[in-house]
């Protein structure tokens, strides 16, 4: 299987196998997964020293957060900034500009740590409990958390989680955003505006250099810090160039079975069968990019 | 708080806030924080072209893989081998020796899966239950998982885990590890055998290359895979040059204090006061290397 650590002698024939077994992995579910173009509106290309992140922004979730980055990277705002503060096996954050000057035309943001229930947000379950929620799932491609008694849905702190960094004031974000790069902090859910997560290029978030644990993970040295070389908006691309994105269809059937295949493990590489359950964090979400 | 993404403006005087909420971070319980070194015939220093891994070895969970992965250390097998297989948020995968001819004269290894339970085992409980485990805790500086019911304990998958690769065959495991780089794949705890953890140097494990997610992580040309430069036992090293490995005392006061604040958000910063649970791959560990 693709998501077992297999010696060698077994990867080559399990590829044979994973055709056979439809839905047993992110890359054999790909065969005959359902896609969705993401908007390319909501598709932001970020440029590092280290390579080229691909960022989905969800507006449904985080309206005026997703405008105001829009806004922001529109103006060129982030290009040339860096992650100042990165702390492995949590956050890499960045998009600050104080050192720019005077940030007041740069308005706050309302906190969107949550929106209310409705039945049209495609939400599906693939938890209930999970440990820091009453109920998870995927809305649209986003790992999601819910409380049905409240009627609350919000997006998750996973590996590639974006979201707006905030002081202890809850309105209080600007323009300072962090990657999560570490085991899901869910502790943060409801807490902080997510508005987006990485698509593609997680492996390049990963080399983003880190900080000094007994400096709380600030780089002093602007010297040593990774660059935003630029970020760009896939609609800011001419037509005829234009990278198109496509992430899973959380709501599909094959990706159904996906999930359903790592809750109730079959394969006989378990010998003790793992418990009938799922991190929302955990499940392999792949993404396509073409022209 | 360090382990909140503040905006910069507010780090600064957080430092200070830190010195007085001890056991409120890392950062903080540091300072007063209870350490064990770890036995220099545990320690392996493994140079990557990357940069340098500590990890610490586990015989009391993992005595024959431990002893087995001592000797082919002491005879060099590893040195330069590559991590051929490489699945970015999920594992890097190393130190198969097919290439170098016939492997008979290593021995398979019995899987250790598990251990049972007795009173001697210092388990720190943190969280009862998890999604995973009926219980989970740290056993001497190791995530662990535990099963009163069944008197089991195991040692789980988190970030940094270092377990060994197998094939169907339970007993199968010989030369070739993993390392785990992502989220936790719980899945898979007591189906592999656990031996070890990354102490320091995740930040180089998260640059190793990573193969195409389409041929299973597994990187075809040998000259681009990350390499293993050398792996030594910290009892290798001639006593003057010796660097000691001290990792957290998971049994003190002040490593209980850290998880208690952990669970219990105090900080105003916390306007959802988040579910008072602990996810045990999630709860970061520290390590000092001194001469």
């Amino acid at each position: 299987m693709s998501d077992s650590p297999m010696t060698r002698e077994f990867i080559a024939p399990l590829a044979l196998l994973l055709i056979l077994l439809a839905g047993s992995s992110a890359a054999a579910a790909q065969d005959d997964m359902v896609w969705r173009e993401v908007e390319p509106n909501n598709v932001v290309f970020m440029e590092l020293q280290e390579g080229r992140v691909i960022i989905e922004l969800n507006p449904v979730f985080a309206p005026k957060t997703v405008a105001q980055f829009q806004r922001l990277v529109l103006s060129r705002f982030y290009d040339g900034l860096p992650f100042y503060r990165v702390i492995d096996g949590f956050v890499a954050q960045g998009g600050d500009g104080s050192d720019l000057g005077e940030l007041s035309n740069v308005p706050l943001i309302d906190a969107e740590f949550e929106i209310d229930w409705h039945d049209e947000l495609p939400f599906f379950s693939v938890q209930e409990p999970d440990l820091f929620a009453p109920e998870t799932g995927f809305v649209d491609g986003f790992p999601a958390g819910r409380d049905p008694e409240a009627g609350k849905v919000w997006l998750t702190h996973c590996p590639g989680t974006v979201a707006m960094a905030r002081n202890d004031d809850r309105d209080s974000s600007r323009t300072d955003f962090y990657i999560v790069i570490g085991q899901a902090p869910r502790y943060l859910d409801r807490n902080l505006t997510v508005f987006g997560r990485v698509v593609e290029g997680m492996d390049v978030v990963q080399r983003i250099r880190r900080g000094p644990a007994a400096a709380n993970g600030v780089i002093e040295s602007d010297l040593e810090r990774s660059r935003i070389r630029s970020m760009r908006l896939g609609s800011e691309m001419p037509e005829a160039e234009r990278l198109h994105v496509y992430v899973m269809d959380t709501s599909s059937k094959p990706f159904d079975r996906l999930v359903d295949d790592r809750r109730v493990r079959k394969h006989r590489f378990f010998v003790n069968k793992p418990p009938r359950v799922i991190d929302v964090c955990q499940v392999p979400l792949g993404a396509r990019v073409t022209k």
